[in-house]
């Protein structure tokens, strides 16, 4: 069986962000097994599984992935939407666009110190679009 | 219902390539709802999604993941296969060996600016094999 | 068709291992056409797929990933629990929590040079656990 949302999110600031509740709440009851995929609609954000605990983990993020795709590199020629954007393109695919997550008894499966983060990479905030699929 | 299919794409030069439609061709009419997961089968290459419209993202791909891999590095020892060699398979797990999209409606439900990439990284090109499988 | 298992895997040091065989032992007999997920529930240690042949592959992947993710960045706030946390947090993001695999006639439908890598990121050995979801 295979039930599917779509979901907008709230606006978030660029950086990263615990997004568990967010989508469990759009979910509802889950299946007693499975796997949910989450796939984010964008190619200037992603998403990806970290440390649910600490925020300074998600702040430590930002200057670690500006350090992997740094604004104004000397060689980027898609430089029209601002030097934020190819950066964002880099970082998306660096971090991934959909995260799968086993459901067992009923729950996601995730470690107790796993949540799944927007990864926002464009300075103006955006309502990012997600589709949520179940399997069971 | 699980559908899957083995293709072998046309040889691309090292670089970032849009091969949406190559995959579309190869499934044919899509079900109502389900996951589509595209798996290539080598470790000099991979999958990402990313910016489907201006040809410059995918440029701005290359020199920004040999940043990432340099050729050359003092430390690799992996050196026999040639310089690309081992930097390909850094880059290959960076970007992933696989996409996972969902199917909404009869279609690839991905963002509007959304496609797949086929990232070749060996200078040598290559015919490289998918595995396309069809959950619905 | 949902087979879901959970494991632990032996402890193993701070580098990049072959566990695709611990993976397929746990399994058993695999069915005719399907899909495998494989999750690792932890922040700080990784799952991704590359070559399974010649282990300087592996050896290379430890510098590259510090080089990405270095210790001791002056932007770190995210310090308490050793050098070696926040850019494993780093490394887990760029190489994943999961892979997903087709199996075809049976088998796992890899490319022949293609192996599941355990990437541990910690200096102290961890007992990970996975938890492999099959659709067939």
């Amino acid at each position: 069986m295979i039930t599917q949302k779509e979901i907008t999110l709230p606006s978030y600031s660029r950086g990263f962000h615990l997004v568990t509740n967010e989508i469990l709440r759009a979910l509802g009851e889950l299946p007693e097994q499975g796997l949910l995929h989450v796939f984010i609609k964008h190619t200037s954000a992603a998403l990806t599984i970290n440390e649910n605990a600490d925020p300074s983990v998600r702040d430590d993020f930002e200057p670690s992935f500006n350090k992997l795709a740094p604004e104004n590199a000397p060689y980027y020629t898609h430089t029209m939407e601002g030097p934020d954007d190819m950066p964002a393109h880099i970082k998306s695919t660096l971090a991934g666009s959909s995260v799968t997550i086993p459901v067992s008894n009923g729950r996601l499966n995730m470690g107790t110190w796993q949540g799944i983060y927007l990864c926002e990479f464009r300075n103006q905030s955006n309502r990012r679009k997600l589709v949520l699929t179940l399997y069971h």
